[in-house]
């Protein structure tokens, strides 16, 4: 598609979409803002060319300043594409409209060419962690976390030459100061791994810790009710070196030739979003901290523990870039995951730890200048407030039926946000009460909501988890339809 | 660092490197350009907000089309910095001067704030596969695979609502599109799955066969010499499903529950660069084409086996961005790789997709163009240039000499390129003919070369594999070393 082509479609209305008089004044306003921006445009490219032919001869290497020009057009232009606050077009929204226009992707329930109808009786899918909230965070500060990646940017396996690792520098720098801001998590002196997601780190280092004692086979463990995926992955594995075992007490009986218990925790929990410590323990302990950022949980201490997990899914809501990052302090055990990590995927994407380093600095930046009261509102007072009234929401519809019942947590003092912080879990964790309810999942799927059944964690079927980190538009429609439920007789 | 920061490191000499004129002139005609963009972006700053304030009020989605606006000139301040054409500077270089100026990320055997000034005696690296010879072809093209990603850009797990896969589908539609245009792969009714990078798409294709016939352990087979990392892979994930046995004869001794043999091999052959192709085989057989493009092969026939691997890094030379797609006949095994990919990493990072899907376009928009005489060279004709000439002094040298011999290969017609294809293997295969010999890689160690021993690849220790994919500068020192040792009595 050209730049022409491209123009086109994202300024002129779309065939078959409704126009409201303020929408073709919004467009006619856009025109000649782009129309303008065009011309600079040009005016910028002639000045450049003419001096860039009659200046100085420059070396091979210095690339014609104007080289991003047309990759940031089109983003432009794909950004200024209207549909309806429901759904995005992006620079490689590849669907067009039979006049070449490309079709918006329409959030979940909405459809029609500019996503402004609402899809009745739609389902609503409340089972995934998705951290799709944030995006309307980002779209909100346009100018933040830009990637802007030329075609030579590090091509090699290595990140620059002489490099040790994969792990990008700068990317690893964003991460000491991201903890160093919130005051999450010990990072001085401690190794740093970077892994295709939290997903990829959880197996790296189960597999590197079984590897430490390779003649015996390691119990893998976790506390019901625990994240579903660290069962589903160990499984899936099938490795010689470890195997799932459940419950810790289980541990023992699980092999012939059993090894080194290896204990999965996430804290805050996923699903109910309880804090867990666990004090002496058999073995090693994983701490999962995907949850422990100041918009999900109180900040209470920084934690210091010897194996930890991060994710950037969580903390800023790129699930979709796939980085995640661990914590370590023994050597042995990082140098095995680093080749884990080298074996499994040759390390992990620079493309992803460069947009990562722009989004955390992003992030760093805005919490590091003196706040004006014009200032715009950082990407932790904004999650924090869309999931306290989430949560409160919920709350008041759990509280007016007998039918529920959500976990119990109570309010801390943040150190991040110096005060007693309000709940804003991610998860619901709910409990159906009925003696006919049996199956909360069921109970939920019959009303027109998809949850993740209790028996995934380890826990009964009378619970399911509801997730509460989708857009506003799928929440406000998981909270009309628990509203119902509860209303109903 | 803010952009004013950045804006005068890169244009203003370094301290301590010595300025030839023609570098000052250089740098006076940049700093003058420079100074004249930063003019006209705070004219078109202006122009906007002003027309932004006074004009139709947007809804809020739309953002100040000026959001791009200070990760591009991070971007272009660093492309224009000058590394003497011995190294770069990115936006995230993370190391700076005293006085706040990037430090440039020297080439190997580069040192200096310049990167001016060459090792001596520097040991040549010929070990990796680094396909860094292509740095060269996108810095001389800037314009062309430019990313630019809002921060906004496709949050979530799946690339967009209602996905049923993690890969995104304009990256699917160019891979498509770039074996049409190379006509080595057959695409049509096939199924494309995206890994993080080849690497990983060899466990799960292994992986994914062997749970075909999860009762028993099946042998995974290479004929040597093969890709050393097949072998250590294998090894590395210790599954309780496959085992690596070798050569294919190898394979029923190999276990006491012999599952169906699953055969690795590439064609052409990592390290001889020999195609390779079976008749009727035992099992499986994975086709790893990573090295099937017109710059390196001939291009002979359209493939279409029931397993093929691709990937970006040998295709572009982005190894960097963990970026490779495997093209799958059977609906069972893409189900069951799909859920190891799923499982693993939660599929595969978005922003390298998005990136990926701007370099495949530019390759291939830049053939589908009728070619003027003034157009710049295309991607393929660059890369065979380069590593015809790379293989021609590279025989030249050993021919004079009766202590090395090269691997045989045959010209052939290439499909591509519509003529009689020279030779331009991406690897030497160097056998050590004199009696002491026979460690050939430690010979080439002594000589200040590294390379991959014959061992690594299930073949003999007068082996060894030497890299050609590496920047100009690394070639010329490997090929400066080993005439050298070709001179030696």
């Amino acid at each position: 598609m050209t730049v022409t082509e491209d123009m086109g479609e994202s300024l002129l209305p779309l065939p078959g979409a409704s126009q409201t008089p303020e929408k073709r004044k919004w467009r006619v306003g856009w025109l000649l803002l782009a129309a303008a921006f065009l011309i600079q445009f040009h005016i910028n490219m002639w000045y450049l060319h003419h001096h860039h032919n009659t200046g100085p001869k420059p070396p091979p290497n210095p690339p014609n300043p104007q080289w991003p020009a047309e990759a940031v057009q089109a983003a432009q232009l794909a950004a200024a594409h209207w549909c309806s606050g429901n759904g995005n077009v992006f620079a490689d929204t590849l669907a067009v409209n039979a006049d070449g226009t490309p079709v918006c992707e329409c959030d979940d329930c909405f459809s029609g060419p500019d996503c402004s109808v609402a899809v009745p009786a739609c389902i609503v899918n409340a089972d995934s962690g998705n951290p799709l909230l944030f995006e309307a965070f980002w779209r909100a500060n346009p100018d933040l976390g830009t990637a802007v990646i030329p075609g030579w940017y590090r091509l090699g396996y290595l990140p620059k030459p002489g490099a040790e690792t994969f792990y990008n520098d700068a990317f690893i720098d964003a991460v000491r100061g991201m903890h160093t801001l919130v005051g999450n998590a010990v990072t001085e002196g401690r190794y740093i791994l970077v892994g295709t997601g939290s997903m990829q780190l959880v197996n790296a280092v189960v597999h590197s810790l079984a590897l430490q004692n390779p003649e015996t086979v390691s119990p893998v463990v976790a506390r019901a009710p625990y994240y579903s995926a660290y069962k589903i992955q160990t499984d899936m594995f099938n490795s010689s070196l470890y195997t799932w075992a459940g419950e810790p007490e289980d541990a023992l009986t699980a092999s012939k030739r059993p090894g080194v218990q290896i204990e999965l925790i996430a804290s805050p929990n996923n699903p109910t979003f309880q804090i867990q410590e666990l004090g002496d323990v058999h073995g090693h302990v994983v701490y999962d901290h995907a949850y422990y950022w100041p918009h999900l949980t109180p900040i209470t201490e920084k934690y210091d523990h010897d194996i930890m997990l991060f994710t950037l899914s969580k903390a800023t809501g790129h699930a979709g870039s796939r980085i995640g990052w661990a914590i370590i302090k023994d050597p042995d055990l990082y140098a095995k995951m680093e080749y884990y990590l080298m074996i499994s995927t040759l390390g992990v994407s620079h493309d992803s730890q460069f947009r990562a380093t722009q989004l955390l600095k992003s992030v760093i930046n805005s919490y590091s200048k003196p706040q004006k009261s014009s200032d715009k509102q950082g990407i932790f007072h904004y999650g924090r407030e869309v999931l306290q009234s989430r949560w409160a929401r919920l709350q008041s519809i759990v509280k007016g039926s007998s039918r529920f019942t959500l976990q119990e947590l109570k309010p801390e003092y943040c150190h991040f946000f110096k005060e007693q912080s309000g709940l804003s879990p991610g998860y619901a964790w709910l409990h159906c009460e009925r003696e006919e309810d049996a199956d909360c999942a069921d109970v939920m799927l019959k009303a027109g909501i998809i949850g993740r059944p209790g028996t995934e964690f380890g826990a009964s079927s009378r619970y399911v988890r509801l997730a509460l980190l989708d857009r506003q538009s799928s929440f406000d429609n998981l909270a009309a339809r628990l509203s119902d439920l509860a209303a109903q007789p």
